[in-house]
């Protein structure tokens, strides 16, 4: 077994940190860690929190930390930065909550803003909760903001996902879309406090109840005003009244997974020279993209044992 | 040839239409069709447009079209949207433009916002560019909000890719993350009658002129104020310098295309069956992903031709 991965699975933090760079890194000490540690991985609950900026998801995660650190749980925060190009540093949220919980072992946040290629952050991500899982932390809370595919795809990792909403978002329940509605298992109304929280409980309520499939699930809506503290107890409660109803076996979301190392490792077995050669051919139109891919397609399946 | 290539190959509006949403929907018939019109493209100049929310993108790109029709160009226009599962609808920009150029063949916009899999916008991109330059538009248009790696991996698809900022944005120069300043080849200071505008042309000229591998070309900077009509011309004359100076011979695009269209295909050869098995194997932690993964790797790899 690698050093670190034997010093995570005491849960030290150093060694945690240390493997985490390793893996924002992809390097190949990362895949014996991960590779070492994946037996001991499966008990950590994982909790998504996404939701659009400006909802409040870093202060509601702050306290749901506090909260589950008074019943003495570790827990690991990992806030998936969306990445803009345009917007530099660290989370705001992330360095608020370091200061809270600066001196307490019994919380290890993580930012991931790594973005290397196409899916790199959902990789990243479900690599990290595999370390903090590992590392024996009780509950691994996921902050994502609702911006794109990956951090869709980061939620399908949770066993449960929270989306976070405040009162007069734009138009409301219309701006959200199809797909935040199929990936929520609780609703958060946070600043509650804000006029039109109980008009925004009701439009949810009607849109949950003609929504198809979700006739045979209930969907909780909880009120918060995480700045003050208020409705943190029974977020925390459909939570884990959801976690306890349906712990996902993880089938589906590794079915997913293998697919995209596959996706990711096929590329090296490629000869550099031929695909440029191919590209040569394609950009001067002596040939075009979809004949060339067709030929590697045909190589693949030559190789018999994929048939 | 399939029937809408040939009549997108005459510049048919409504053929053009409805190839772009067989592209959308990865139909088998966008297939034939893209790779029918694939020798009669190469010629359209592709101009991407990037840059914050806000920054005036649309307006911009609404008055560089307008300025083109005057030279009796045809134009075609793909605005890219997000798709942040939390703002639904139209691009607003896009239904002003609709205003403007709806009586116009000469202009034809197309907003892009499928989303199914990590990678498809930049795939529906190029096809729907691909679309455009074959059926006789000389410029095309890409307009981009540069919130991830997605929109990053469509300015490579263009010719000259032009780096929207405007006065007061945040910390200004700051925010603007190095990945931005590679691609940019032209930066346009829109809404320059703000304060603040020569303030950031000289950040942008003291960080241009520090910023390694930048000392072998002249990046541009135009002022502009698209609401009025103002600095167009300049900035036209910019992109028109540049796209002289150096048209793309797309043999990188082709390459980063071909590989990436062999990594979507290579799943089809995989038996759903194994992966299923492969993933329960691994949920239950009977084996690893990294086992898995590399037991087909040794397969494909057993296929002579790859070697």
């Amino acid at each position: 077994m690698h050093p670190l991965a034997q010093r995570i699975l005491q849960g030290d933090l150093r060694a945690i940190a240390r493997a985490a760079t390793a893996v924002e890194n992809r390097t190949a000490e990362a895949e014996q860690i991960l590779r070492d540690l994946f037996p001991h991985t499966g008990h950590a609950a994982i909790v998504g929190i996404t939701g659009p900026p400006g909802a409040g998801k870093s202060t509601l995660v702050d306290q749901f930390a506090r909260q589950l650190r008074t019943a003495r749980q570790n827990i690991g925060i990992i806030a998936v930065d969306p990445s803009s190009p345009f917007s530099g540093g660290a989370l705001l949220g992330d360095r608020i909550r370091m200061q809270h919980h600066h001196a307490d072992p019994g919380v290890f946040i993580r930012s991931m803003a790594t973005r290397g290629h196409l899916g790199g952050l959902a990789r990243g991500t479900l690599e990290m909760a595999l370390l903090l899982d590992a590392a024996g932390r009780n509950t691994i809370l996921v902050e994502t903001v609702g911006v794109g595919q990956d951090e869709i795809e980061i939620t399908r990792l949770a066993d449960v996902t929270v989306v976070v909403l405040v009162p007069g978002m734009g138009d409301d329940v219309q701006a959200i879309k199809a797909g935040i509605m199929e990936i929520a298992d609780v609703f958060v109304i946070n600043k509650s406090d804000l006029p039109g929280a109980s008009r925004l409980e009701q439009e949810l309520k009607a849109m949950l109840s003609t929504s198809p499939g979700n006739s045979e699930r209930e969907i909780p809506i909880v009120q918060t005003v995480a700045g003050e503290g208020k409705g943190i107890d029974a977020a925390l409660d459909a939570i884990h009244a959801v976690h306890s109803a349906r712990k996902r076996d993880g089938v589906q979301l590794w079915q997913a997974r293998l697919r995209e190392m596959i996706r990711e490792r096929i590329l090296d077995l490629l000869p550099f020279s031929e695909i440029e050669a191919a590209a040569r051919a394609v950009a001067s139109r002596q040939s075009d993209p979809y004949s060339e891919v067709a030929k590697w397609m045909q190589r693949f399946q030559r190789s018999g044992p994929l048939r």
